[in-house]
């Protein structure tokens, strides 16, 4: 049935505004409760669904895992991909505090349910911050009890300030989605790296939407479009202990995602979780510029992938392009011990569009119009390996400068 | 026959002078010969033994290799391990320098072999310096044939100028073994990242000896010496399109190493590469602490390796030890996402030997201290992993100083 196929398929997206409370049937609230010293900053937010709404989530690889991350593991599990609110404190990780940490984690969900009248297993809980420190339940219990009657729809911008730590700027984002079967919403918000304190636990992302989506088809949604976007961006190499990305699906919209129209929730999530990754970078610590580092023609996605990330991942890369200066050598050079086999004759280096590297020999007479073009605060690499295998992939990083080396060498007092 | 075996283990290792002539049978010149700008500055150096040596190399695994290293690998193949003589220039690395550069390789150890009267397959070629540009054979050729007429015993500090690039200060070593069967000699000198120039192709190491070694365990001797050494060292993760490694051993002092002898032979090659390995770690660019990483209690060599060398090359941690800041959070996180399964509740993290971190709780108390400690030049980071497993290895690395961006971020003119 080629026409019904290329009805759903048939899908148009649009920027809206709200954030991670533009779709239908969720509510946030966001409240200075006493964990951020600072008076009157956001440290503790609730996004809650109105009623159950499918769940997924994606969480660090990091060994070393914080308490919420083990306690949200585990609720997902139990509620089999069901859940009715997010609750995310500011300001302290959570993370190396051994088992009172534990029992914070999981008082946080229980607050929540008890406010909310679901159990506690429908709560997912992040905390992002310092590492190794309590969590003042003194404070925080209060807060969550506050929070819950306080829920309110268009509070998405609320939420998205109070996960922050010392990002230099709120990251939200929500698209809508016309199909043939009607419309629907996809939201988000992210915290990333503006690591000014040591010891900072760092990524968390949530998305929503008012699609009716079953848990396992959110779940894949949420790993596909997390694999070119949240996994595809890097500050500095460093995996934190409390990373996670969570999703709620309210079903508010009655549009159904099934095989057809999965590509229209993909392809949503995916502009949703890009605008939100790219802010991440470019709120990077000391971070002057965006790089973008496309590897082209690989064997494999995998094969690119390693590439732009050893690429994207290199200091001496990311000092060049700090400088301004169309260093290909460094370009090449990593691309070279990245672990992946390519002949070096038949790769080409592009800096923004402009060439710098073929048939193993420099085009240094374009070095001056590269480096010129390294002065804007937007960069592309683009790394063709030549082998015939097609497979492309893009890794976004940031600059290194000298500012971050201020930020992260700072004395911890 | 323990007693034999007692005999040529018993051995004793003592520093001497000379660096990579210190051996008998090594002969070394150095000169200017116009490939660096400045007057005067040494930049080619000429290597001998007095007859045919036993030689072995280790070289760059990056894809993108310089033609000096190719031609290398290709000599001391047809050659089967005997080489005469190693040619060396700085300031240029003729590397992404296509078929000019593999002919002007080849015509560097033509002329050599011209001047001793050997083959040329018995020479071998090192260049360092800027990438993408073809060697001045003008100068070259001339100071070649200048040097090798110039060759004399004593000159090996010469040459440890000579292939520097803008290292702070050079780098050579030699230790004389005693051993039952008489006493042998081993020097050498290397050359690391002082990369203020852009597009710098970076480490080289040469060693020499007296004692008689067959080639096959000589290269034994290189591979297994430098792996705890040349190997376990790391600036910035970035290896280079032109490191390489040469041994030759003379044969002079008549001292035959076999089976039995052998650790007497590694022992001195580890000594003497883990001085010049150090001496590249703190003349890494902007380098202002040398750090030990020594992971313990691995299940395995390789995993300890591993684990270590993601906390080496971790920006994190390397701002962290830059800014005295006693961060065990970094130190915990980097171990966590090296790759290698350990339970992080049993793992403890040391700096200075004072315990900062044990049953998945910090010892916050012990933190003011140890930012003391890391107040000096020297500091060493114990990672236990506690698997039972017992297996240790260390990487050493430098910290992360605005200097290294300010380095490696300037405008290439």
């Amino acid at each position: 049935m080629p026409e019904m196929s290329s009805t759903v398929r048939d899908f148009a997206i649009a920027p809206t505004t709200g954030g991670v409370t533009a779709p239908q049937g969720f509510r946030s609230a966001a409240l200075h409760c006493g964990i951020k010293a600072k008076t009157g900053a956001l440290d503790l937010t609730v996004l809650a669904a109105d009623g159950n709404a499918s769940a997924a989530g994606i969480f660090t690889t990091n060994l070393a895992v914080a308490a919420p991350v083990i306690v949200s593991k585990r609720h997902l599990e139990r509620s089999k991909g069901v859940a009715r609110a997010i609750v995310v404190n500011s300001g302290c990780a959570n993370a190396c505090t051994g088992t009172q940490g534990m029992a914070d984690a999981d008082r946080m969900a229980a607050e929540v349910a008890k406010g909310l009248g679901c159990s506690p297993e429908q709560v997912l809980v992040a905390s992002t911050g310092v590492i190794g420190v309590n969590l003042k339940m003194d404070k925080l219990v209060p807060g969550i009890q506050a929070a819950v009657p306080a829920l309110a729809r268009g509070a998405g911008s609320d939420t998205a300030r109070a996960i922050m730590t010392t990002d230099p700027f709120p990251k939200e984002c929500a698209v809508t989605v016309q199909t043939g079967a009607g419309s629907f919403t996809v939201g988000g918000t992210a915290k990333g790296s503006g690591m000014i304190e040591p010891n900072m636990a760092t990524m968390l992302g949530f998305l929503t939407t008012d699609a009716v989506v079953p848990p396992a088809l959110l779940q894949r949604a949420l790993k596909e479009s997390a694999r070119d976007t949240f996994n595809a961006i890097t500050v500095d190499g460093d995996g934190s202990t409390n990373d996670s990305l969570f999703v709620m699906a309210s079903g508010a919209s009655g549009v159904i995602i099934d095989d057809g129209s999965y590509p229209a929730l993909l392809e949503a999530f995916l502009q949703v979780s890009r605008e939100l990754a790219l802010g991440i970078v470019r709120g990077g610590e000391g971070a002057t510029k965006l790089i973008a580092v496309n590897v082209l023609d690989a064997r494999s996605r995998d094969d690119a992938r390693q590439v732009a990330r050893t690429i994207a991942n290199s200091p001496l890369v990311k000092t060049a392009v700090h400088g301004a200066d169309p260093n290909w050598g460094r370009i090449v050079a990593a691309a070279g011990r990245s672990g992946i086999v390519f002949d070096i004759d038949r790769a080409t280096v592009h800096v923004g569009g402009i060439l710098l590297f073929e048939n193993g020999l420099p085009h240094d007479g374009n070095a001056p119009q590269a480096g010129e073009y390294l002065k804007n605060p937007d960069v592309r690499i683009d790394v063709n390996l030549g082998t015939g295998g097609g497979a492309n992939a893009t890794i976004w990083t940031c600059d290194l400068s000298a500012e971050y080396v201020r930020i992260n060498g700072e004395y911890r007092t």
